[in-house]
Formats: C-alpha cells, sequence, structure tokens
C-alpha cells in the first residue's frame, strides 16, 4: 500500500497541529473588565504542592486532579518491566519544560525545535465559561478573553487562535462569531456539550449559529473534554475505579464523536455545505466508522430518521468534519486504507498528553512508511485546507 | 492491497453470522415456571396497528415503538429521489416474511437461502430481564429461558444460542454461566450495562464471572441496545429531535465499545487471557481506534492508569476481542490493513436492520474486491475461532 522512498530517518519532519493550547494570564480578566464583572470570571489557584487546582466561577468552585506524567510517554513498557516503574513528573515540571507556552516569541522557538509549523491554539480559561449561568456576564467575558487572544494570535501567523463562544444565548453566539470573524480569528470554539439548559446541538435553535458559520467562513472547533459538569464532579471524570483514567480517556472521545453526528444527522452540514467541523484531540481513526454507522442508521432506520437527507451521511462527514491525533497508528490508515482525507495529526502543545518532547519521534514512527503525499495531507494539507492564509510549512 | 483473482459474483458467499436473534414463545414462562412466579416474567403485547409495543415486567411497564423498514434497504437514495419515497415495511410485515425465524426447521431454509451458515443466536425476552429487581426471581426466570434456548440450539449444530446470564447476585451469574456451559452453551449474553445497583464492569466484583467464564470457556457476549432503562424511557433513545434515530444508533454502538474497554482497562482480559468477548451489531471499525485510543490514555495518562497491565490495551483488545458489523465497509479495511484480525461479520437476521433478503447482495458488495484469506477470516475465519465445534461452512 505504501512506498518507502528512501530513508528519511534524519529528515525533520513539518507538521501543522490541528490542537494546541494557551493558559491565559491571571490578570486577563481584572484588565480588561470592571472590577464586579472581572472577579466572577474563572481563575485558577493550585494548591501549594501543585498537584490540585481550585478553579473559581461565578460564586461556584471546581477542584481537579492535575496530571503529572511518566517520563516515558512514547515507549510502551519494556519487557519484564511494568510502567509504574517509569518515573513521574508533575505539572510544575512540565511549566519549567515548555516555560515559553504563553509567550507569543519564545513559543515558536519551542515549535521550531519540535517541528511543529502552524497550530489551532485553544484556550484554558475560556473551557470553563460553560459554569457561567448569567449571558451577560458570559457574553463580556468571552469579548475580554477573545480580545485578549487576537493580539496573541497577531505575534505570528503561524497562530491560529481559537475565539472562545457565549453559549448560553444565541443571539450572542452569532454576534460574538461575526465579531470574533471581523477581528481575523478563523476558528470558534464550542464545548462537546452546550452549557447546562440549552438544547444539544442537533437542535433547530442552534440554526442561525451555523449560519453564521458558513457565513463568515469560521471552522467550528469542538475540543474534546470540554463537557459542562457541575461542582461537584471532577472534570472528565464518568468512570471510577479500576480502568478509569483510560475509560475516562476513550469516553471524552465518544463526546467529540456525538457532535460531529450531532452536525452531520441533524442535516446542519448538508444545509451549510460551506461549514467545516474540527474535533480536536479525540483522535481520527472513529471517522470512517461513525460515517458507515450512520449511513447504516439513515438506510435502516429510516423510518424515523428525521430530517430526510439529500446526501447520505457519510458524504457530509467526509467532506466536512476533520479530526485531529497525535499518536494513533491507525488514524493514517484511516486516511489511506479507508479515503477519509481529513485526518490531521495535533501535538496538542504544550501538554504532555501530546508530543511535546518526542514530536519528531512520534512523526517519523507515523510516516517514514507513508507515501509522499499521504503523509503531506495529514501533517500540512488537511491544516492547510481548513487555513489557507497561513503559509506553507518549510519543505512542503 | 487486495488482489481480485476472479469474477465471483454469482458465486454464492456463506458466511457465519456474529449477531442473530431468536423471539421466546409467549408460553415459555408459563409452561416452565410456577403460576406465581411467571406472571412477573417478561410478556409482550403488541397495540392492534402493530405499531407499538408494551413489554411488562414484574409489574413495570414499557413502551416501545416497533420498527417499520423502507423496502430498499441496502441502497442509497437515487439521486435525485428522496429516501423517504421508499415504501414502508411495517413490523408486521416482517413476521410475514420470515415466519420461520423461532421454528428450528424452517429457520434452516431461510438461513441457506441467504447464506448464512452458522450464528450466534440472542434471546429477545432475555434482555428485558436487566427490569427484573427480585434477584431469585431473575434466577428461575433465566434458567427456564435458557432450558428452552438449548433445546433450540439441539436441534442444529449451526445454532449457538446465547444463555442469558442473572446480573444481580454475582454468586447466580457464575451459577448459571457453569449450569449453561454444562447445558452445551457456548455463549453468555451481558447486557451493555448492568442492572441498576451493580457496579459497572470494570469493577472487582466481576472478577469472579470473568474466572468462571476464562474456566467454562464461555464467550462474553455483549449485545448492543441492552443498557437498563426505566419504564419512563423509550428503549434506545438518548437523543430526541433531528437526527435523533441516526445519533441513537451511533450511541449504541459506544455502548458496546465501553463494555471492551472496561474489560481491557480493568485487566480483567489480561488476567484472563483465556476470556473472549463478542461485542455483536455495534460495528467493528471501531476496534482499532479503541485501542490506539486506550494505549494513549494508559501511556500518557500513566499517573492514574491503575491497575498496572503487563501487556498494553491495544493487545489485550487485538487478541480478546471480536465484534460483529452488517454492511460497513470500513469494517473490512479495519481487519486488512489495521491489522485487527477478529473482525466477524454478523446478518442480525431476522432483523431487518440486518441484512435478510439481501445478504448475497451485501456479501458481494463487501468482499468481492477483498483477497481470500481475509474474505475467509471475517466471513467465517473469526467465527471458527471462538466456535471450533461448529461444523465448517460450505465451501470453507
Amino acid at each position: 500500500m505504501n512506498e518507502r522512498t528512501h530513508d528519511r530517518t534524519d529528515e525533520k519532519i513539518w507538521a501543522d497541529s490541528g490542537d494546541s493550547h494557551l493558559v491565559e494570564p491571571p490578570d486577563l480578566f481584572t484588565e480588561a473588565l470592571p472590577p464586579a464583572l472581572a472577579e466572577r470570571m474563572p481563575r485558577s489557584v493550585k494548591d501549594p504542592g501543585g498537584e490540585w487546582e481550585t478553579v473559581t466561577v461565578d460564586g461556584q468552585s471546581f477542584r481537579r486532579r492535575l496530571p503529572t506524567f511518566r517520563r516515558q510517554l512514547d515507549a510502551g513498557p519494556p519487557p519484564g518491566r511494568k510502567p509504574k516503574d517509569a518515573p513521574l513528573e508533575s505539572f510544575a515540571d512540565i511549566e519549567r519544560r515548555a516555560p515559553g507556552a504563553n509567550d507569543p516569541v519564545a513559543r515558536l522557538a519551542d515549535l521550531d525545535d519540535e517541528g511543529i509549523w502552524a497550530e489551532v491554539i485553544y484556550p484554558s480559561l475560556g473551557i470553563w465559561s460553560f459554569s457561567i449561568r448569567d449571558p451577560e456576564l458570559l457574553r463580556r467575558g468571552v469579548m475580554a478573553l477573545n480580545d485578549w487572544a487576537i493580539a496573541f494570535q497577531a505575534t505570528s501567523p503561524r497562530y491560529v487562535c481559537a475565539a472562545s463562544m457565549p453559549l448560553l444565548d444565541v443571539g450572542h453566539t452569532v454576534a460574538e462569531m461575526e465579531r470574533a470573524a471581523d477581528l481575523g480569528f478563523k476558528v470558534a470554539f464550542f464545548t462537546t456539550r452546550p452549557p447546562a439548559g440549552r438544547d444539544p446541538y442537533h437542535a433547530e435553535s442552534w440554526e442561525p449559529v451555523w449560519a453564521a458559520a458558513e457565513a463568515t467562513g469560521m471552522v467550528i472547533g469542538f475540543h474534546i473534554g470540554t463537557e459542562p459538569h457541575d461542582p461537584d464532579q471532577d472534570t472528565g471524570v464518568a468512570h471510577r475505579g479500576p480502568g478509569g483514567a483510560v475509560l475516562n480517556y476513550v469516553e471524552v472521545s465518544f463526546g467529540g464523536q456525538r457532535c460531529a453526528a450531532q452536525l452531520v444527522a441533524s442535516g446542519a452540514l448538508e444545509r451549510h455545505r460551506g461549514l467545516r467541523v474540527l474535533v480536536s484531540e479525540g483522535g481520527a481513526t472513529w471517522g470512517p466508522f461513525l460515517a458507515d454507522r450512520m449511513d447504516e442508521a439513515y438506510r435502516q432506520h429510516g423510518f424515523v430518521a428525521r430530517p430526510t437527507l439529500d446526501r447520505l451521511p457519510s458524504v457530509s462527514l467526509y467532506e466536512q468534519v476533520y479530526a485531529s491525533f497525535q499518536h494513533d497508528r491507525s488514524a493514517v490508515v484511516a486516511a489511506t486504507a479507508m479515503g477519509w482525507r481529513n485526518v490531521m495529526w495535533g501535538s496538542d502543545y504544550p501538554h504532555l498528553e501530546g508530543t511535546f518532547g518526542h514530536t519528531q519521534k512520534t512523526l517519523h514512527e507515523l510516516f517514514d512508511d507513508v507515501a509522499p503525499a499521504d503523509r503531506r495531507r495529514i501533517t500540512v494539507g488537511a491544516f492547510e485546507e481548513l487555513f489557507p492564509h497561513v503559509p506553507p510549512a518549510p519543505g512542503s
């Protein structure tokens, strides 16, 4: 299936990333908003040990455990040695290793080292906006967040920052999407489930939002693991007990797949054929599965399949949905052997769930045996299709 | 990748099915149990119009809409014609079309016509046992159900009936699994979520059950869409509104994937390497995705991944989990290009969500371009690996 044209193991592979992150500065809201509003916006306080964080949002408090990581990120357990023997690395260590992530100039040096060219960059505090219950507070806060993010984006044409969307009021969503597009944003960040009290994404009430996204050319960016939750729940924890961490990692991917399916099955994508959806950090191998599954449902369960569609669900998914993965070898095969051309690589920089520190090793493992055209498509081609304004990666 | 050795379009393709169904006779429980118990067991009453069914179980009533189907099951909408124009077929029509499904001799004639050789056959009323709250009633009822099913199985070596499991009490589950194995069952049917009040499948409390399955050689059969639900919920309905039917069809597949992930991530499969799991009717393309996703979680989220595993999750999944699909072309590629050898075809006979009436057309579309060894593996090889006692399909 694939051709190895020459030994490329020493070559630097450049790739665009469909999934990267920023952490907003702690004084963002106090600088940008009146004190009465600023104090209600999300703020994070770490415990002295660095293992736990408390995020406070408009009177609600969310506790979450911060990640620590094994140093041997990209290797399976060596034979005879259990993975628990691998040394751990705390979140504080990560911040020391990627201190420039929030510095627009130092970040470029990191990216150059890793071979990451352009990036879709998601917010961090912005994710917590789902827990705000006051539409006006949310609208004002998100505007401040986006004003800050667009200034970050302006420092390099390689930065494609995602504009956070106020999702409590459709009118606010549309207005902020249009404002964001005017400011120069190309991606609108949506949580993988709307905030409490709002209709699910397949409901008709979201129609003006999809229309506005198509009209402005904004890509809908669903970042997995951003489902709203109550203050008494830990972030991203659906399963506890043996294997819980692995199960939760699977579960958050279902959340991203569900969003893609909602936009396909409701007909939103075929009504708005210029609309593009990016599901970030949830893997990509699921695309062909979801396409076949929805086609089977639509054909065999036609008696309750509403609305009637002009195209099979697979057509809308294959053409308008994109997804980013980090390490999955099967994601490459989804593109090369299953024909889903919208598989896109992502670094998840600077999070150590991603490839920071071993990006070149990962890219070579994924692509050394892949035909040049396929490699190009997954590393830069799909990204350039969504964001044609970004200058091309070196050598591509 | 694939070689077409000759034109096989006229050849009859025989395939084993990892997913078929029976409907138990209405007098099963009244014949087998004392009246005081029998009247509390599930019974189904159809509305006169045939569109709705009421299932009554131990004082609870569940209403569900019965499927009607388009006649054009296997074709996408022709250009210029919307699928809603296709004629509908009611559930009653299906019963007229497959009247022999519950007759062990007539059923074989149907199977011969279709080219279906051996089958894993799941219960129907047995699925409703999740709604029984009295462990002793459940134990007695399930024994009656299994006594009936084993008699059905005895009529042909092509029938591999699944024994329903009483899941309210681990001791009962183990005892019935051992009794079922002694009776000649090879598969134990588990709902895709345990009944209310029981631990999830990745909990340690299930350990005696997995040990008993390994010791008896019983395959764990998870049939999708069998999650317990309350009487005020419609069966299998997680999403309403535009696209809801398609979304629910996707959602039930997540339920099957979740079960496979639970047995992998909890270490149950590596503790019991003789244990085999079959996920029926949920598609199969998800296997390589789930494998890569769990590996990434296990490596990158090692800080909370418990228990420590001796093998990467992908190894357990690739070796011990099997899955059946009906129409998905991508499922074939999951086997041929992603290396998951446990992809298994399934007919879903006699349900018209499956291939009844167009089995040969489907099998030719799936396999005419596939190398003979791959075709053999998916149509009969994986099935024979799980059930070596079954006589081989003609020509294989």
